[in-house]
């Protein structure tokens, strides 16, 4: 039987298949993404989500003359059964290889599998290519896309223009990294003639603009095709103001002159560009969509590497891009601070729910300087919902606050000059002893990866299990990875740099998440998530070391730090961030007059004391001595007593 | 000017020359491996050697008709310009990009360079086609090894029969090796119907025999291909005594009966299994010459992994192996403690060398029970040659020992029942404070990477850091990696399993060594290498965690470590080592009557006591009490003085 929350998609279903019929195609595939391979996509590109009914941001749907499939993997198992209706079956699998078999099961020998080449990326068109490969099924490259022939109700390209950046957030203009990445061209030994942007981001970048088309990410439609002399901009024209036209350069002839072209041209341009006699077009493979790929040929025509050299750059930020991405992370941690301390005082009376939880962090930011919005869904999650990573709470799920679950909260924002991150875990009651400990060493993940120093050329992959180590000790581990790179008011995952990433060694500029995390299904989930910035690092004898400098402002909860399991050096790195807090975030709360969210904050970054057990054993010997001293006193002997229970003070644990 | 100690070559390049003529070749490469891509390679092999009157291990030889080459690293320069005479020139360089460039300027456009296929790893013959690609100059395979033409006085094979391993030391029988290697061809979803074993340890591994064809590897020049039904073993058949085809079962038809085949004929052998319908030749790319792999088409016929399964299996020892393994380091403990005790004794004398300390631990070993000779050449170096990475000491480089220096020993035995290699960095004087400081950091990178504990799965570039971490938090590093696998009774550096490897994870019973080092150019150089085996981890709450067992079993010179940067934790695993050391090597000393030698084995593995900042301050607040006690006691109010002193001595540092 079908469920009421399942959407009927019989009249379109039929519409695709008619539209199959004539291709002489068996199968037709629909992906979850949009041409520019992005995380989040536009309300238009949710072609899945109108084909099938369901709205997860992961899965394939595959659509024969007789069949109806979804397929998406574990998150989204609950969901899609709520939401698919009786034409659609869904697969609990999203491996293309079994995909494939499915399809050979399917398509009759000799049958083909028509796509659309913008959604595929090169990877996914190759990975159902070798799973196809000797089955005597193809695939077919479809280029009009189907679902959108039917799609009678697709929303339009949102009004919005694409907008400049203010100049108070920008070191380099467009011309000045033009020239950089024509230089790094240049120096390329493959000689290529030209560069293909594909990604969202990559344009945004390279021109210092923003835009408002996607969810999350303040990218607008686009492609850029750079080559020595020319600038080829490809987006909606008619949203280019006569402001941005004059900014671009949009009507003189040089170099430096950025000619606009529609943003549908960009495969016709392309394929004119490549029939040119000695051009070599690069591309990023991990961006660009199999459409733009199969149009440069012959293969010398052809340069890739994973990442464009755009995002290589983009990836290591300049001072300025430091120096303010830094400020928007203190106006950050008034907002978490602000929820934190609002929490703490009304869970208690049990009217908190994760949904208000986030309404209230969304809010707290939006009311922050130069804010834009939150940088992706908020993660607001109680008890077991906190150990369904991904998770963020709908009206079905949704989990009264109380004091007797943990509860974990993962957002983050965007402004005018950064993007946020951050995780916090907190209990309101008495936590057990097992979330303790597991909290104090996640906590000790953070802690050891944050502080440790390491040769320029290292590797995410070299560190990642820093923040497993702790947990390691116990066999307890997290399943998921321990960072990824943050951007300047961009996309709040941004690559090629992440832990554990095998490819690209950390760079002087560059930020990146640090978040480790221990989940116990059905029970509690715990993470603690920072962003750091990778720093020069001191020391004795070398040169060329690297470390990194936490950026993120909030003090943990201290009541889940089990401080006898920290080492002194740990111990030593915690007071020293809870001391940056105060330095940083203290006078910003008062100029905002936030005056009890600053007492909250002083009250919770006091410093930590070490209660290990050389120190007990210390302290225990040294109320011993106290009291010897204490009773020579009584007998006339000494008179220090009260100097030794000083003593005595500042060396036991608070 | 020829140096005297050249070797004059004059006469075979001029013969080689001749045999190129006929071929139309322009150039011919020389490389310095065996057929079987083996680390090291015996007299006759050494064609390299022959052609240059270089003798180092590493190098490529190239020769065209006017100029002739020699391509090795920095490790050999020096000894390259004084072996070569002025026929030859040396290149610095080693990279087969750089090599391509130079044959591109010296062979005509459209000129073959020929090489000989068994001397060349599939990827060698991959990189020079690369590099050559477009350039029109190409590789010529050339079976016949134009060297051996010319090579009259070539060593003959061995005359050596290849031997049984004792009952004793074996678990699984040949036969049953046999079948476990089948049932994972059978399980293969790429439906191998044979396996092709090429390196020398792989044959073997898998029929529990031994020779001594190869230095320092108890080798015997050999091939298998092994099917469902067939085992065809390639080896000198004159070299088989009867016995050893009866355990071969040579004389029989079955599945389980050994067909000996000469050891020549295997390219036919394969050539004609190839021609039959529906066979597919699983190979290892690590370890097969091209001219077997060339051999191998159409490419359906072939299937590829990086190492065979019996790699694979071969490094994950079973319980017998891995009992015996740790017995021979209990013997090799003897050997290295004599050693260390020998020198510490003798080199105050000021007449032993890095020559007779070399000598000395290998005469030690050479009398344990079971010795088979060193398992590589001894690494015997004092002062600024430990500095030099690989170093062995001869005649001309030979430093005296004083205990002005530090000295370094890496050295290692084989054994029937096991492979060893450890290496000890000692001072018999007074070490600097920063000798001190480096060596402790190794140390720590030693005891960091021993104790870790980690999920299955885990990588070698996950791990190798905590080798590193304790140097790089002062800037200092060092540039090799940190382990590699170790053998039973084989190479005593053996495959997938290493740090920092990337593509295999560590399993229950591989034994590694762990080698961190710190070298100081011109000054000194550090290392400390243990061999480890991965056992399971008992963790509070998961399963299927690993950590590693130190099997090596020398103590470290105390006079160079630092307990002030010790933590407790390690400060611990140390005392462990050492009660390890003394409980399982002390009764072998007694065994041996090494009377002497086990009291300093007990002096040099007293537990070291903590003497961090905290237990500092505890100890001086102990005495503190300790004399306001004796103060009282004196005027009668106690009587614990004495007690009190010796709590002193328990918590103090030594």
């Amino acid at each position: 039987m079908q469920p009421i929350t399942a959407v009927n998609t019989t009249l379109q279903l039929k519409e695709l298949r008619a539209r199959m019929l004539p291709l002489n195609i068996s199968a037709y595939i629909v992906p979850g993404t949009d041409a520019h391979l992005s995380e989040y996509i536009a309300p238009r590109d949710a072609r899945m989500a109108f084909m099938t009914g369901f709205t997860g941001s992961a899965g394939t749907a595959i659509v024969t003359q007789t069949k109806a499939t979804l397929w998406t993997d574990s998150r989204y198992w609950v969901q899609a059964e709520r939401q698919l209706d009786c034409n659609w079956e869904l697969k609990k699998d999203v491996s293309v290889s079994r995909v494939a078999e499915w399809l050979i099961s399917e398509v009759p020998p000799g049958g083909e599998i028509g796509f659309d080449p913008f959604l595929f990326s090169l990877k996914t068109q190759e990975d159902y290519s070798i799973s196809l490969e000797s089955s005597n099924r193809s695939l077919k490259s479809l280029p009009g896309n189907l679902v959108d022939q039917v799609w009678i109700a697709r929303p339009p390209v949102p009004p919005h223009n694409p907008t400049r950046l203010p100049e108070r957030v920008i070191q380099r203009s467009w011309q000045t990294k033009v020239e950089d990445i024509r230089a790094q061209m240049r120096e390329n030994p493959y000689g290529p003639t030209a560069l293909l942007l594909s990604a969202l981001d990559e344009t945004a970048w390279l021109f210092n603009l923003r835009g408002n088309d996607i969810p999350y990410n303040p990218f607008f439609y686009s492609y850029t095709l750079l080559t020595m002399d020319e600038i080829r901009l490809f987006l909606h024209q008619d949203r280019v103001t006569d402001e941005l036209r004059m900014y671009l350069n949009a009507s003189c002839d040089g170099s430096l002159c950025v000619k606009l072209k529609s943003y549908d041209s960009v495969l016709d341009e392309l394929n004119k560009y490549v029939r040119q006699p000695g051009v070599k077009v690069w591309i990023g493979t991990e961006y660009t969509n199999y459409a733009l790929y199969e149009v440069i040929t012959p293969q010398d025509k052809l340069m890739t590497s994973s990442y464009s050299p755009v995002l290589m750059t983009k990836a290591v930020k300049d001072e300025t891009e430091q120096r303010v991405l830094r400020e928007a992370h203190v106006r950050d941690a008034v907002a978490v601070i602000q929820l934190l301390m609002w929490l703490e005082n009304s869970v208690p009376e049990g009217k908190e729910t994760e949904l208000t939880a986030a309404a209230y962090v969304n809010k707290c930011r939006s009311k922050q300087v130069d804010s834009k919005g939150p940088s992706f869904e908020t993660i607001s999650a109680s008890g077991p919902n906190a150990a369904v990573v991904h998770y963020s709470p709908t009206e079905e799920t949704n989990r009264r606050l109380t004091v007797d679950e943990m509860y974990l909260v993962d957002s983050g924002g965007q402004y005018l000059d950064g993007t946020t991150d951050i995780t916090r875990t907190v209990h309101w009651g008495t936590p057990t002893a097992m979330q303790k400990e597991a909290f104090t060493r996640v906590l000790m993940g953070n802690i050891e990866l944050s502080r440790t120093v390491f040769p320029a050329g290292t590797r995410g992959v070299n560190l990642e299990m820093l923040g497993r180590r702790a947990l390691w000790e116990l066999g307890l581990n997290y399943g998921h990875g321990t960072g990824h790179g943050v951007g300047n008011y961009f996309g709040v995952h941004e690559w090629p740099c992440w832990l554990p990433g095998q490819q690209h060694s950390f760079q002087e500029g560059m930020f990146t998440s640090i978040e480790p995390g221990y989940y116990k299904d059905n029970d509690f989930g715990i993470r603690t998530e920072d962003v750091v910035v990778t720093v020069p690092a001191h020391t004795k004898y070398g040169h060329n070391y690297l470390t990194f400098d936490t950026v993120s402002l909030v003090p943990y909860d201290r009541k889940l730090i089990d401080t006898s399991l920290l080492s002194s050096v740990q111990l030593q790195w915690l007071n020293q961030y809870y001391e940056t807090i105060r330095r940083l975030v203290g006078p910003e709360l008062l100029r905002q007059e936030l005056h009890d969210e600053r007492e909250w904050m002083l009250r919770h970054t006091e410093p930590l004391v070490e209660s290990g057990s050389s120190a007990a054993v210390c302290s225990s010997s040294l109320t011993l001595l106290c009291l010897v001293v204490v009773l020579l006193s009584s007998i006339g002997l000494s008179s220090s007593s009260s100097s030794c229970l000083s003593l005595i003070r500042f060396l036991s644990p608070d």
